[in-house]
């Protein structure tokens, strides 16, 4: 049997939405989100607690912003209740999901078809351990967020890569056609979409998606949709749930939730599986029965809160992230004028290309490395996003921007 | 090549430790521990929402007693500063268990052979996953926790029964030669001990350990010792740690510790995965490196709090229970003569045998069943524990005396 031809011309442009640039006079700062730093020195979690408090952190995915006061009160009720049982069998949180899609992104989510897990990563591990064989390869667009290729290996499959194009403008969107080819080669069961697309906070387009199921549905590909970053799409730009776009997409699509970016839940550990179609359903019915009981109980209590009572402090939190998007920019305009940096459409990170800079942030691979050691910064190194990430650092500028001006003015006198 | 020869005779008997009969006169109840019913039905946990509110709920293993007052402090701190992050690469929970286990136990666990994950079920699997192959073969003791033999199926290995032994005196203990003739046989490669035994409460002595652990290091199995509710072990009752037993337990062997059980933190989600022997290790060492973002970092915190400062709480509770298991004792000889009922030595269940008890509720394979419907008490019925659990249901007498008294009295009422 001869493989489908190649449906889409390589060279075969893509429309995008007109890209609407930052504008400075339309952000403020939130500066009431943001605890003091030496209360903020306190917190025990991953991004403060890996380094020396002489480092400042913007490496790991955590937002510096007090908790949503909806969520807190969630919490806070549930200690007093002593309630630390196991999560219950219940559909509490499926159908705040579908409140909030529907408000945000006027997606219509079936409860019956979302599956609680414990988190974004494993909800991807358990889909993949039901749809790939020893040796089969999943499709990743690098620089892409890091543990794609370790989850992709926890199930025995090989990550394959298929970069993003760079268009003539220098926007990188996904490289449909490369995808083509490589969902047209044998072995090729399953692609990680990335929606936004982490460390460039790039938004696709309702177009691109569309095109990217009918590939996936024509060569039989299933598409497994991380949407964590979706809550924090910021102005300008318009998230499209990859199950909205098409029937396509619904027949060969699983998406990914969780409020543990939106809303700085990530240590709670409460996600969610959704589908929208029969087929890939059954495979998320075969999940473990103990996928509920793995599931944190007040992570779930505290999802529906923020999916519940949670739009407004979402909304504050848009806001600073607009606002330090564009302050990064001016920032590294002034004091860093050779870090290429995009301001993303989506999240709170920033992929900073080093490459140009001179001197040795300039030189090595590793620039974060290199500001760790010498400016007392630490950014997460490019290194762990493949090929594409050497020279280049990502940046998390859910922080103050106070903070943000300290990082950037750290790193342009070690550079 | 022949398999070994087994060296336990079949018939030998084992010496267990004195067998100390839980006296009434020693217990007191420990009421303050207790939430009002009114408040307990305001939990959001899976005991708690699994049925309508006129079923007096005694199934899940959650306890109904209030919070540690230091874990209690400990949540609500995190939640003040808004640390909701990942849990941190620190090895403060390893030092907390460390030093916990020392003052419970005299059992001394290195820190560096400690390993952070969700649970004790995701760390049994993924460390299943390491040693078995498809079709492999993993001992269990039923009647057991009914959710060993999912673990062992989702990594696709063959759960093979080998019931506890009967006494002559009706007590039930590990079968040692036929767990030996088991572990002799080709393609069995590792047991799941359950230490204490759920669901009867067994508390295994030193002597059978240790022959378990010659058995296991002779024929070349695993041992992964689920260790759970060991901080629950009873008064009378010694509960000795698998990987202190001897050099072969040590090589073979693999402990899974968490506050869970003993503070009640199931939905908080942080365990942790034990090995004193670096072949063992290895195992674990080829976890995914996800295996610590995948953990709850309250689960964590709190966990500390709990092996830190929790020893006078849970010492409370083991008064509690001590007096709950004498109480239902006496509530049964008085209102349930024919239910056969053996006091745990350890936890908080209370395996139940309805199968000398006249009308319905003995007739049946499932009490459990039966007795929601009847008498609006909902235990955890037998037959998930295997064909030993025909005729048998599960008590949770974590709760108030009061409550205990009453489901004692519907399921009289019913019978």
């Amino acid at each position: 049997m001869t493989p489908p031809q190649p449906r889409v011309t390589p060279q075969q442009p893509h429309k995008t939405q007109p890209r609407v640039t930052p504008q400075p006079h339309h952000t403020t700062p939130q500066t009431h989100l943001v605890p003091p730093l030496p209360a903020l020195r306190g917190r025990r979690s991953a991004k403060w607690r890996s380094h020396p408090a002489d480092v400042l952190p913007l490496p790991v995915a955590e937002m510096d912003f007090v908790l949503a006061e909806p969520v807190a009160q969630a919490l806070r009720e549930a200690v007093d209740r002593s309630d630390t049982g196991y999560a219950a069998p219940t559909r509490d949180l499926a159908h705040a999901l579908r409140g909030y899609a529907r408000r945000a992104w006027d997606w219509t989510v079936d409860p019956d078809h979302v599956r609680t897990v414990t988190d974004v990563g494993l909800g991807i591990v358990e889909t993949l351990r039901r749809l790939v064989s020893p040796g089969d390869r999943v499709a990743v667009s690098p620089p892409v967020y890091e543990p794609f290729g370790w989850w992709i290996r926890e199930v025995g499959a090989q990550p394959v890569d298929v970069p993003l194009a760079t268009r003539p403008d220098g926007e990188r969107r996904l490289d449909l056609s490369a995808l083509e080819e490589t969902f047209a080669a044998p072995g090729t069961v399953a692609y990680l979409l990335c929606n936004p697309h982490n460390p460039l906070g790039l938004v696709h387009t309702r177009e691109e998606l569309t095109t990217l199921a009918e590939l996936a549905d024509q060569y039989g590909v299933h598409v497994l949709s991380d949407e964590i970053h979706a809550p924090l799409t910021l102005p300008g730009a318009v998230f499209v749930p990859f199950l909205s776009v098409s029937e396509a997409a619904r027949r060969r699509g699983f998406a990914f939730h969780s409020a543990s970016k939106g809303w700085n839940l990530a240590g709670l550990k409460a996600a969610t599986v959704v589908t929208a179609d029969p087929a890939p359903k059954r495979y998320v019915d075969r999940f473990s029965p103990h996928s509920l009981f793995r599931t944190g109980h007040l992570g779930v209590l505290a999802t529906v809160a923020a999916y519940e009572h949670g739009d407004a402090w979402l909304a504050e939190v848009v806001r600073a992230l607009d606002h330090n998007r564009v302050l990064l920019g001016e920032l590294l305009a002034r004091h860093l004028p050779t870090v290429g940096y995009r301001p993303p459409d989506a999240g709170f990170l920033a992929w900073l290309d080093f490459r140009r800079v001179p001197g040795a942030a300039g030189r090595g691979d590793d620039p974060a490395g290199y500001l760790l050691e010498t400016a007392r910064v630490a950014l997460t190194s490019g290194l762990g996003y493949g090929a594409e990430g050497r020279g280049f650092a990502r940046l998390n500028f859910a922080c103050a921007p106070d903070t943000l001006t300290e990082a950037v003015s750290r790193i342009a006198a070690a550079c």
